[in-house]
């Protein structure tokens, strides 16, 4: 089978790839997200696929979507409100498969195919990052769910009387653990951070307030995979995105947690580990749902 | 195709059906859960059969067991440990197929099947009774999990620093909901309710502690079921078991702290129901391991 063209679209940064058969990414290319992104992402498409025949064009991108049409509306980029992404490929790359899927499921996706998920059946991906996504691979398969949104743990309640969440919730685990509310906790607290990767330097260094920052979310995160688990039997979690690169003071209280909260007896053994594929998980992923899309990819 | 023989197993009491090859039970028969159970299992299944061809053996059973292996050891039935259930019955019943999976997961499959969630693909089936359980059908299959487990509804945590669950963890939804930590809750206020059926026509009556228990624990399901929506993306959640027959004052607080918490665009339009067999979903669901096994048994 001939290379695929991945697309993986996020509210600050556009990504596309030439993916090989094997899963291997050949050339990438990025950008800064612009008020209309079409005319970009077509860009570096045709950017990395430098004339190469293809077989197909697979897009993790943002929610919410209509699935599998492929209308997008991801949350932060206005400009586009039911954007027919997938007739726009369609035109674009005819007579190939297209396939637009959630981004966080292509991570799921990408790290069950090439990643640290690799053969072991049932995966919970995430991804910690500005917010808190996921996807699920269970009996082997990409889940989809009804309306193609199976695998959103950031909204899985592990504080009922918690803090308010941008979906109108309560308590949700993207409301505590996503990286700008980490910051924000942090500042409130008299920290100088500005960014996630500036408050992982700072707990590095034995911040009190940083660590405490880190603390907390990893202990949400515990908490909501622990969760998972039970409800999913799932053997590994995988977790990528900014703010599970913060190291220790992130990952030790993530694992605390969840040990504490795991402790039905199918759920020994189960491991917690950080994303193998990096930043290239969803592009992978999103090659994977026409590189393998009898796992992957469900609908005609 | 026959009928198929269906057993369910639980703790305090076993249960067997004939069930028709369409999922109605045309026999069936009960008696309480002695020591060493497998005599009464055998003549329970004898008794409704009454000589009829049978097609297959289903059972539920309370866990944990080996699935698919059939080796169980219910938690409330202290003499099986590792008991050959499926081996048993496979002397006993030869050349037909024998299924054995957990109970909750075939509530779920029955209510899927033949009960209130018929014609929906993806569907949360519960247990609110001595312990919380659950099972899912997700994509019209019924989910296994890596080791036959998924659905343990009951050990979604919904309040980190909440009781100490059975399992060793800590604010579990079984912790809080479980039919008989509700009464002990009433009864540390000072209800008389010697069980579940008594608060719950104490709380129709207007009794304060009563209606704040069956409030406690309903706010509890809620969270734990939009807990499970957003990560599942079901359309339905279907809910039997004894504290689920408790009416208004469980169901009200229920679906207010469900609609809290559900608020996710995708999770607009899910539902939360009663189950619809009542006590007979979970032998309808075993009888659908064999009789619609290409849903609902994903094994050899």
């Amino acid at each position: 089978m001939s290379a695929v063209l991945a697309l993986d679209i996020g509210g600050t940064k556009l990504a596309a790839a030439l993916v090989s058969a094997d899963g291997v990414v050949q050339r990438s290319a990025r950008a800064p997200t612009p008020a209309d992104p079409w005319p970009v992402c077509h860009h570096l498409l045709e950017q990395v696929r430098d004339g190469a025949e293809i077989a197909g064009v697979g897009v993790g991108s943002g929610g919410p979507m209509e699935w599998p049409a492929g209308l997008i509306s991801p949350l932060n980029i206005p400009g586009w409100r039911d954007f027919p992404l997938r007739d726009r490929l369609v035109e674009s790359y005819p007579g190939v498969p297209v396939r637009v899927h959630n981004d966080a499921a292509c991570v799921a996706a990408g790290e069950h195919w090439r990643g640290a998920g690799q053969g072991v059946d049932n995966v919970l991906g995430m991804v910690v990052s500005t917010g808190v996504g996921g996807g699920l691979v269970l009996g082997g398969r990409l889940i989809d769910g009804a309306t193609g949104n199976a695998g959103h743990i950031g909204h899985v309640v592990v504080q009922p009387d918690g803090p308010d969440c941008v979906c109108g919730g309560q308590g949700c685990l993207e409301a505590i653990a996503r990286g700008p509310a980490v910051v924000a906790w942090a500042r409130e607290r008299g920290s100088s951070a500005a960014d996630g990767r500036e408050l992982a330097a700072l707990a590095r260094d034995g911040d009190q307030v940083a660590l405490a920052a880190l603390e907390r979310a990893g202990a949400a995160v515990g908490v909501g995979v622990a969760s998972a688990a039970a409800l999913l039997d799932v053997r590994l979690a995988v977790i990528g995105g900014g703010l599970a690169s913060s190291g220790e003071p992130f990952w030790r209280p993530l694992q605390t947690s969840f040990a504490r909260h795991a402790r039905l007896g199918f759920l020994t053994g189960v491991t917690v580990v950080p994303a193998a594929l990096g930043g290239e998980a969803g592009l992978v992923g999103a090659a994977a749902l026409v590189l393998a899309g009898d796992r992957y990819w469900s609908v005609g």
